[in-house]
Parts: structure tokens; sequence; C-alpha cells
């Protein structure tokens, strides 16, 4: 086959276009990935309502990608046609900037590409990568399962392992969708004591069977109380989106606590005095580099961690987009090409 | 000498009284101290305006306190009469709460006492403290420079030995006034590369002789740029209390920046888009235990850190808080009891 | 009953002998303990054999005790009757030296009581014990199983979760008996990559069940060349008191790895060399304070980690201890005392 | 000029030669260096003397090189002609190994060159290096001074910035020679309470120069003692190459304390009772990437670190590093090119 298909957004709050594109040459430090799998995530929305200012249309969505290696360029070294190969949100890493060369390849001063964002993305057949950008992926991972992990995986996994907890230390998973579902697997998995806050009693028993030792209904009172009834939080793992939601578990975090915000909500006002008193913070957290998204991977196969996946064919993009939006995908939206 | 000396506030608001009373005998776990030195320190306010609500009056301010131990409580362990003692903000722990016993007696569940807020302070010839509020002084420290130290001394020296920076790299000190001025010695002499922010170039030769290695006056233009272009601080010690300076700097933040909040101020509005894409964080800090203050002298008389101080005879304590209000004392003012 | 029955040491090296004392009445912070069970320790045998200098005989052995508190003295807080109380090696803490206010009460300067050791521990139906040397137990926790928990628990927690080792990285447990079926439970819970390493192939299938990702049989070829395959170890935690397992297995620390050893074994010939190549670490450790105790309690608890045991009869102490010592029990062997 | 000047050893033991060669193309990923100086460092020997195993000769030792860059490879990015570069023991990373790509470019699995050992180094006019082997040095620092900086500069610098002693703890560099003399200045600067140790007192006046708090004479008595009395050591840095040195320090160490080897030394017996004791390790440190060089290089600068030298003229080579073995030097030897 030399041609690919996308789907791309024309321009942005238009609706998804189907084409058909010759299949490009990969550049010298790219490589050419045959997509399998691509997740549909909740940012995904920057790129179609164009929310971001700055995106070049048309473009092409999707930084939840499985795929595998056809071809690489001249100077790739480390990768070969037939490696599998998965591509996050981040785009990528010059390695000779003075952060890349002191281990934060994140912050990278000179490649700030966005798959999907900046750069097109998975919902297509093909796509090319910088090989800083590519995680390599076991073979024996289902490519499904392995999609969502790339962004909602490793956001939480990232965000726990950096969120100063201890074992069996209370961290709350705040929110259980899509990014949520996944916290509490790992929050469990990596020795914490894991309470999951939603709200309304219906997740409660997925949240348990999940791996939550305990569960709190937002809806029953007051939410940074309940907390503090447990002890107060190491952690605040906030999936949600809402900074109500947000001022009002707070409140809930213990002495030397943090709140780890992976979802941004605009403006959130932090109430200082509360901080100060306990010593806490709120802290950014988002993605990571092609590594962390190995890590990711590596754990969950190792302790079982799965997403919990609606699937639809490739050339379905525009209803599998849809649904994710609906909110009322459980949890995660996958789009299947082959 | 039967009688101790106490300036007392009789209730919120209400001008200093000069009280005379019976030295009080020490509980079985407390130290009766006399007083040879107290800080007057901006947190005063809580108790002489009255703005915490459950204060008892009549009350004696004062948390930046050094004495000479005159008795000890029956169950004392570790003071004689002769010692010489310091006492700052930190009233006291259990030491056998659940936090006492994992090192965290900062929130001890069992003791929330605050010298010269919930029991009297150091604004008096004597004092009673109990044992685990009291910190050893040597005996060869100065007792004026010493005062300002238990407070604004630990305040900033515990948040930056615990602000997450490392060795040459920025650390802002933002505010150069009775916090930053202890701040920026401190900052320099725990290998920071330091950098003084400051309204106007007033200060800028006294922030440079204290051990600046530059300069940024925040009227001149966008102070988060102005750290940008220095490669963005890992840490900024915000001793300011107006919620738009800090809103004004907290930009100026570089990858998993920390911004340490030391001075209350209400409501913060944290963007948290600018948290995430920098991994950044707000905390909270303030003061610290009896050992702190204990590091935080002998760190300081081992690297020539010392208070820049206006001295009040003890009987002008309504000069002297009037003076530290004005905002114009350079930069503590110190009462001297004998 | 107003007899307490202990099994003594009579003097280094002779066997265990049984005798009637009158109950003590505790100190003044002291707790007065019914003993429901206690583990046998291999570190036992430093009282029984003579072992340590400086011990006074007669002794009563024993540092893994489960009691119910009868009687507290009068300065106790946080302590009443009827309360269940756990005392492991750890004997206690002053408080108020300077590593105890800064949180350092393992290393306090004042108490060096070892339970069972410098002070008569837990062979009996009743001991005292320093306030600061008791943790709290819950009331649901079987006794029998909590027992070993306060020695071989603690430790093998304690150096899990300081060995440096972060989600999903390499983790050896070397050694598969005491200690090292409850450190596989623990690093699995704990989210790191689990290989148990022991002689033979007889102990794979439990150190599997136990959690164990992977097994190294030492016996089978060289012990380091079989980590470095598996990509270097984070940590190791080294349960056997043999020099030569040690020297055979500390090249198999992967880079920045550090080799936590928890059993004394004299001297240990580190080769220089392979740290400095690897910047890899040797680190000593054991057991832990009354709150490390109650962490693991609890973590335990949480995580349905529990310790295989042999149970005696209180009054069978020489045939639970000379069990112990033959090296053949499966795991541990507690005493039940009512 | 089209020729470069080497002084390379053309066998083990055998004394150096004084060869003229082409001037090298840079390959792909490499630079052309102009040398300004060139460090003599005691490593040196395992070239010149042959000790480590597999080395191909004649080689061209020197790992401590400034010079300014002459021509560039064609994928080579960051650098450009005119630029200056500094080149230490560490002879490059590939960047896409997994150790690199988790930030741990020191441990690289596909680049073990070392400068000066198994490729040429910086005893000539010219070399070439790995861009990744190569630190930007600024060009208003001087080029003698800063040449030790990339060996014994940053192996103290780093070791100090990793050794987990916090503001004001006690840190003993032990040995005042050419790696010691750097670590007293960094130590100072990094906030410690420094401690010099050495045999005799002739050093003593100039460690408490170079910022010494304290002196040890490792002569008069018990060097562990003599730390215990300052309270332990939370970090010994032990820069002296004798095993019973060593020996003789490690009981020094305070609780948690480490001592961080930074000189081989061959099997070093480590008592285990005693780092279980205090939970005291031995770890092993040396050197760093490119970018640590810039570090140590930037702090030095930024305190006012400097090292001492001894300087010969490049021809003298021969002079110079018989200099440096005599252990006479005070304290470096440094050649300078031009």
């Amino acid at each position: 086959m030399s041609k690919m298909i996308a789907m791309q957004v024309p321009r942005p709050g238009a609706p998804f276009e189907r084409v058909e594109r010759d299949i490009p040459a990969p550049g010298p430090t790219e490589l050419l990935i045959r997509i399998h799998a691509c997740g549909v995530c909740h940012s995904d929305v920057l790129t179609v309502a164009g929310h971001l200012p700055g995106i070049a249309y048309p473009r092409v969505p999707g930084h939840e990608v499985i795929g595998t290696v056809e071809a690489v360029g001249e100077q790739v070294k480390g990768w070969t046609a037939g490696d599998r190969a998965g591509v996050g949100w981040f785009g990528g890493s010059c390695g000779y900037c003075t952060r890349c060369r002191r281990g934060d390849q994140f912050a990278c001063l000179n490649i700030s590409a966005v798959t999907g964002v900046t750069r097109d993305g998975g919902y297509a057949t093909h796509m090319v990568a910088d090989q800083s950008a590519a995680a390599h992926v076991p073979a024996d991972l289902d490519e499904i399962e392995s999609a969502p992990l790339l962004c909602a995986g490793i956001t939480t996994f990232n965000a726990l392992r950096n969120c100063g907890a201890g074992p069996g230390e209370l961290v709350a998973i705040h929110g259980v969708g899509g990014l949520g579902h996944l916290g509490i697997q790992f929050a469990r998995r990596l020795g914490f004591r894991t309470v999951a806050v939603n709200r309304g009693r219906d997740k409660e028993a997925l949240a348990r069977s999940l791996g939550a030792h305990d569960y709190i209904d937002s809806e029953e009172g007051d939410v940074a109380e309940a907390l503090q009834k447990r002890g107060g939080a190491k952690a605040i793992i906030a999936t949600v989106t809402s900074a109500d939601a947000m001022q009002a578990i707070v409140g809930g975090l213990g002495p030397n606590g943090t709140m780890m915000v992976i979802g941004a909500v605009g403006a959130f006002p932090v109430d200082t005095l509360a901080l100060l008193g306990k010593r806490a913070a709120v802290k950014g957290w988002y993605s990571g580099v092609a590594a962390d998204s190995e890590d990711a991977l590596a754990f969950s196969k190792l302790n079982d961690v799965a997403s919990m996946n609606e699937i639809y064919p490739f050339e379905e993009a525009q209803a599998a987009y849809d649904r994710m939006i609906s909110g009322k995908a459980r949890f995660r939206v996958v789009l299947k090409m082959d």
C-alpha cells in the first residue's frame, strides 16, 4: 500500500475529514510508524475545537498511538523496522540543550512538538515521529489495551510516583473516570492506602474492584472533612477539571501533603493560609517522556493494570470522538486501525 | 525580684498595658525563663489587632524570645537552671501522638499552642514555656542578634532547605525586608545562585552586600520574564504578603520549580495551566520546631548570618511595635529586657 | 494472679529456666503488659548464647511481643489499661536529646535499651516497657501473626521503603527464610519488580506464591550475572548472614543500586572499584522505632502480608528456640502465652 | 597549521613519546578541539602504567581538557567552531539506550569510552571528542584554573551534592590534596559544617583558609573518635586511596551517614555490624557527565572556588607527570599548550 489514510480536522471546530495521502518518508531522526490503535483522549479537544492558539490546520489529532515501525531515518539508532512503538503527548527532545543533558528531556528547550497538536498524530493509518518521542513497546502487550496507557496511563503513574507519598500513606484519587480508573489501579499497586473520591455511589463497587481500599461519595458531605477523618491525605490526584471541585478537596490534605493537579482548570484560588498551616503544596503534573511510557507499560504488565476501553473502528473516528466528549464512555475510547 | 513585668494586650486593638504579676511556677514539663530579648514580628499583629479568632485576652505577645532558664518542672529532662533558651512560634509538642512519633512534631495533634498567641509570650521579663518548645541556645551567641532568628530566621532557613533547589540553582528571594534580608544571606550560604527581587533599586546595594549574586527591580518590567531570562527559578521564596505580587512572579518558575509561600495572603489564584506546563508547585511553609531553631542558630553562627536590628528598651514595647508596623525598620525590631 | 512466669537465661549458654516472679509495677513512664504472644527471633542468640558483651544475667529474651496493657506509669500519656501493645527490638527513646528532637528516635543518645537483651523481654507472661518502645496494635489483628512483624516485619518493610528503588524497579530479596518470606511479600506490594534469590529450587514455588515475579537459584551459576541479565538490581535486600554470599551478589547491583545489609556478618570485603563504577552503595539497616512497627502492621493488614509461623506453647520455649536455631522452621516460630 | 602534536604512551610503562600527526577530521557526531590546557590527574596512571586491561597503545592520556572547537561533525548540534569546550573522564553517551533516556547518561550502555584511556585524550595540541562528552565552558573562565575542575572538580562537587548531608551538617573531607583542597572549598560553600582530616598539622592553615571550619590531625589519635566527639559525620568524602585509612575513619560516621569513596582502593573490609548499628552506608562515586562539569564550573565561578596549580609547558609532559606522581605538587599539575 502506497497511501495512508488520516482523519484530519480541516479547521477549528469542523468535523473530521477522511483524507488519503502519500505515505511520508521519515526525516533523518524520524520513524515511520504503521498504526494499530490510537486512544481518543479528552485533550484532543485542543486540536478539534481549536482551544489552543497557533495550531496549523488541517491537523490529525491523536496522542495515544501504538504501531509498528516501517522505516527509520538515516541517523536513527536503536530502532529497526518491525519494532513495536508507542507515541504519546511528548513530541520529542533534542538531546543537547541544557535541560536534556541534565536528564529533564520533558522540558527540552528546542523541541516543543506535541503529538496530534502541533504535529500530526494517530488518527491515521501511519504517522512519523521523532525517535526521541517513541517508546519501545514489548510485542506481547495488547495494542488496544496499551494505547490509553501512553497518555492516561503515564500521567497517573508518573503523578503517583512523584507525589511524595510513601508506602501505606493515604492517597486520594479524585474522579473515577478515564484517568481515575487507572489512577486507582496504580495507587493500590504502588502500596498506597487508596481512597477513591467521586460523586454518588454508582462507581463505588467498580472503584473497589480496581483496588480502592476505601471510597468517599463527594455528594454526601464535606469531602475535605471526610479525608481529615481518615488522617488527612498525603496526596490527592486531582483528575477532575472543575476548579470548584478542587477547592472543595484541597483542605483534605494532611501535613506536608501535595495535591497533584493533572487536569487544567484555569485559575484555581488557593487559600495560602491553609497551605501554610499544613506546609501543603499544589503541584501541576502531566504526561512524561517516552521512557516514562515504557515504565508505565512495564509496570502495568507486571501488576495487571489495564484500562477499560470502548473500541471503535478507525473509520468511525467522529463517533468515537463524540462518545468520548459525551463523558459516558467506560472509560477510554480507542480507535482500531487494522 | 519576686515579680515579673509584662506588656500585655488587654483586648483586641487596644494599646499595650504594662502589668506586674507574680512570677509563675513552671508546670511539670515546663521551664520558667527570664527573658533577655524578644523580637517584634509582624505576626504579632494577630494578637495585637485580634485578627485570629479564639485568642483569650489579656495576652502577652512575642515569639522571638531569648532568655535564661530559672526553674524547671519536675518532669523536665535535659534542661537545668542557668541554661540559655530560645522560644519561637512553635508552642510545643506532646511526643506521643502518631505524628510526633513519626518525627513530625510540628504537626502535633495534642499541643497546638502558639507562643504569644494562644499562650503568653516574650514581651515580658519572664515567661513559661513547655520544654518541647524551647531551643538550646549556645551561651556565646548574642541575645539581641539571635532573637529574630527564632522566627524570621528559621522560617527562611527552613523554607530554603526544603525548597528542592540544589547547589548553584537559581533561587529568588522575593522581598528584601525582615524575612528577605535573612533569606538572602541563607540562600547564598546554602550554595544557591541567589537573586533578590524588590521594588526599586534602593535596596540593591544592601542585597548584594548580604550575598545576592543578582538583583531584579520588580518595577522595571515583568518580573516573571526577568527570572525566565535567567533560566527560570528552581525556587522562589515569597516573603511578600501581596497576592498580586505573588501572581506576578509565579510565572518565573522554571521546570519543577517551587514557590514557597511563607507569608499568608488569603486566597491566591493559581493558574493551573502554568503549573501543569512546568510541573511547578506552590507550597506553604512557615516556622519550625525547636530543633529547627537550633539548626538555624548554629548555621548562622557558622556562616556569619546576622539580622539587622533596631533595638528598643522593653518598656517602649508600644513604640517598638509601632515602628515594626510602619514597615520602616531596618530590618527587625528587638526589645531588650535587661 | 499476682505472679508472672518468665523463661529466663540464667547465664550465657545455659538452657532456659522457668521462674516465677512478682508482677512488677511500671515506672513513671512505663507500661505493664500482659503478653499474648512472642516471636522467637534469630537475634535472641545474642542473649541466649551470650554473644554480646555486657548483658546482665539472668535475662528474659524476646523482642517480638504482642500483649495487652495492664497498668501504666503516672506520667504515661496516650495509653490506658486494656490497649493492645507491641514491643520490638527498640527499647525506647528519651524524646529530648538532639536526635530525638530531630525525629531520629532510633538513634536516641540517652536510651539505648534493647528489648530482651539489655532489659527483660517477651519470653514471659508479663513485661514492662517504656511507653516510647510500645507500638499501638489494632485489636482486630491476630496476635500470633502480628508478633513476627515486630522484628522480621519492620526490618524488611523499613529496609524496603528506604532502599531507594522506585516503582517497577528490580529489587532482589536474597534469602527466602524468616526475613525473606516477608520481604518478598512487602517488595511485591510496594510495587517493585521482585526477584527472590535462594539456594536450590525448593522454595521457588513458595516464593512465587508470596509475590515474587521471578526467581534465581544461586547454585545454578553466577548470581551477580543473573541479576545483570535482568538489568541490574536497584536494591538487594541481603537477609543472609554469610559474607561469602553477600560478596557473590553485590556485583548484581545496577547503577546507583544499594545493597541493604540487614543481617550482621562481621567484616565484609567490599570491592571499592565495583562500587565506584556503578556509584553503588552498601548500607546497613535493621529494625525501627515503635511507629515503624505500627506502619508495618498497618501495611500488612491493608495488603494481606502475613508471616508463616510455627506455634509453640509458652512453656516449651526451649523447644521453640531450638527449632528456630535448627533453621528448619517454616518460617517464624512464635510462643503463645494464653 | 596542518599537524597536531601529541605526547603519547607507546606501551604500558614506557616514557612519553612526542609525535606529530595529521589533524583528524571529526566524525559525524564529533568535535575537533584545539587544546589550551590539560590537567594531569592521578588516574592517568591507568594509561601510563597500564593498570587497566584492554587499553590499546599507543595512547594519549589526559582527561582534564580545556580547548576551543575548531570543526564539528555534520550531525553535531549546539556547537559551532569557536566555542570553548571542556572534556573530562566521561567519553560520551548514546542518548537512546534505556539508561540515557531515563537521564542517567553516565551509565550509558552503548558508549563506554573513557577520555585518555580508551580513546586519545588531552596531552596534545588537538583532540576529537564526541559532542555528548563535551562541556560548554564560558569564555570568561581561566583555562588553566578550569582544567582540573573537569575531573577533580566534578568528582568532589558531585560527590558532595549527592552525599545526603543537609545544611550545617558535619561533612569530613578526608585528605587535603588534589581532590581534598577542592572538596573543602565546595563543602564550605554548599553550607556544610566542614572538617578537614589529614596527617599532621602542616596543611591545617591552608585547609582553614580554603574554608574548613575545623581540622583533625589523623596522626593525633583515633580519627573515628574525633569525628564522634563532633557529633558524628553525616558524610565523609574519602579522597585517600588507602584501605587502612578508610577503615580507620568509617567509624566516624553518625546515624544515617554515608562514606563517599571517590578513590579506588581495591577491597575494603566493611564492618557490617558498624553499618547496621548506624544505618550507615559506603557508597562509590566518581566523575560525572558533561553537564555535571558545567555545573561544577558554574558553581566554582559563582562562589570563588579555584584549584591551586603548578603549570608546565606542554612539551614537558613527562616532568609534569612525574611531579604529579611524586605527590608533592600543590595541588594540581596542568599542562599549558599555547
